[in-house]
């Protein structure tokens, strides 16, 4: 691989400050969120974030283990790097070969940059609303079935974590970079949803009506809280309705991620599926 | 708390041996298996152990942590360990401190045992079966989803971890000791399935109905392969149908454990939900 002028530079030295960097952007989200910089491993990670608008400041890669190097746009610095230098500065332990630090300032979480991801999609929405999810895993989890599932947008409300945690990134496979998800608080995202006529349906597990017998085909926002206390007040007060995932076993409780997975494909269902004749739904 | 006779005996010294006896257990697999033992942290878990008919062998816990002690049963050693000992330990850095080792040949995971365990059901099965999965923690959090969602049994075909690995448990929130899991070969699995005359239906990506078009009422084995390879031929073969979960985004593929969760709360749907009067699945 070549740079646009220069052969890239190679990197063998452990203490040298570029991987020092790298692993300190990995651990550190202050140090993110100071530097404007994150950290992308794997080779369909990258090409997301470019995909997405993102821009590379520097691209590593090591040699023995990448088998594709996406090339670089101008003013992107590349490096060669030893195994024992991928292995320091991968979080993954270094399974392909290529990593990327990257400008934060390209993603635009506001509810206003969202307004124009969404204009023009006439669809009723169907948005999914995370509140104060602790894990970066599992945000990083319901942000890929968010994607595979088609939802209009992901609201994350109050998050404990910045979105490009590594663990958060890789959960995602990458969906985290879609343009289509917003950071704010709960009161910003309540208002926003209420202004647009979204109904706001909140999974709990009591006093609440079977998911499937409601109807999700009308724009509807599906709120998910954390695992560990469930759903704030605000979000319970401004519900339009308060659905339940039957619980048959001993546990009572599903992981975060796999609510979101049966109720967004319950969505998906009703809106694509084939016509229920006769059915409630469509009384 | 008391032990029966004695009071606890108290470990302060990180070089104890039966300390270094359990952090051995969590770490390698082919110990648990030679020594028949595991390790179980946390309350509820140790109490789904014991539920499921698990015989412990002693129990470890932090007074300083732990709120409640379960009360052992006859046979059973009690420690009282510091911080740090708990800490060494444990596999998940203390939160409830306790955690205990346990007998694990009290878990018959044969389908002979699976047998004696779903006699007397005369519902229609629905049963999951998962392949060669090589995540501990993809697996736990499919038992868990399991448990959840009622199926009749999980067959685990030709994995690459055992059961009683630190984070599949951690995942199953303790669905890992329910007795309806049984370990066996692919061709074993088949076999019991054809002879029982269970519909396989397996999920993949192309060439195949989606899955709310599918009659999943009658007699039904879900199958899941690896997230890396998918399944084997040995299961494409065997199957009934091929069924697919729309993915409508850019990235192709949901995560196992929310595909299954995808699927089984389908199921569930179906067979509990609302009686879809005119619908094709019940024409």
């Amino acid at each position: 691989m070549k740079n646009n002028r220069h052969d890239p530079e190679i990197i063998t030295s452990l203490q040298n400050p570029r991987v020092k960097e790298v692993t300190a952007l990995q651990s550190s989200s202050s140090l993110r969120r100071e530097k404007g910089l994150f950290v992308v491993e794997g080779l369909r990670e990258v090409e997301r974030c470019l995909e997405s608008g993102f821009r590379l400041r520097s691209v590593f890669y090591c040699p023995s283990v990448c088998r594709h190097v996406p090339t670089p746009s101008e003013g992107v610095r590349v490096f060669e790097v030893s195994e024992a230098v991928y292995g320091k500065m991968a979080y993954r332990g270094g399974t392909e070969g290529i990593l990327a630090v990257v400008c934060g300032n390209a993603g635009d979480r506001s509810l206003e940059a969202l307004d124009r991801v969404l204009s023009g999609d006439s669809s009723a929405p169907l948005i999914v609303v995370v509140e104060s999810v602790e894990k970066p895993g599992n945000l990083g989890a319901m942000l890929r079935t968010a994607d595979a599932s088609g939802v209009s947008a992901v609201l994350v409300c109050d998050p404990h974590t910045d979105l490009y945690n590594p663990n958060l990134i890789r959960a995602s496979l990458g969906g985290v970079f879609t343009r289509n998800i917003a950071v704010c608080s709960s009161e910003e995202a309540i208002a926003w949803l209420k202004a647009r006529g979204i109904s706001i349906l909140t999974a709990q597990l009591q006093d609440s009506e079977l998911y499937y017998d409601t109807d999700m085909t009308r724009p509807t926002a599906l709120v998910f809280g954390t695992e560990a206390d469930g759903l704030t007040d605000i979000w319970r007060r401004a519900a339009d309705a308060h659905i339940r995932i039957p619980m048959l076993g001993r546990i009572d409780s599903l992981n975060v991620s796999a609510s979101m997975a049966v109720l967004c494909y319950e969505a998906l269902r009703q809106r694509h599926g084939q016509p229920q004749r006769g059915s409630h739904r469509n009384d």
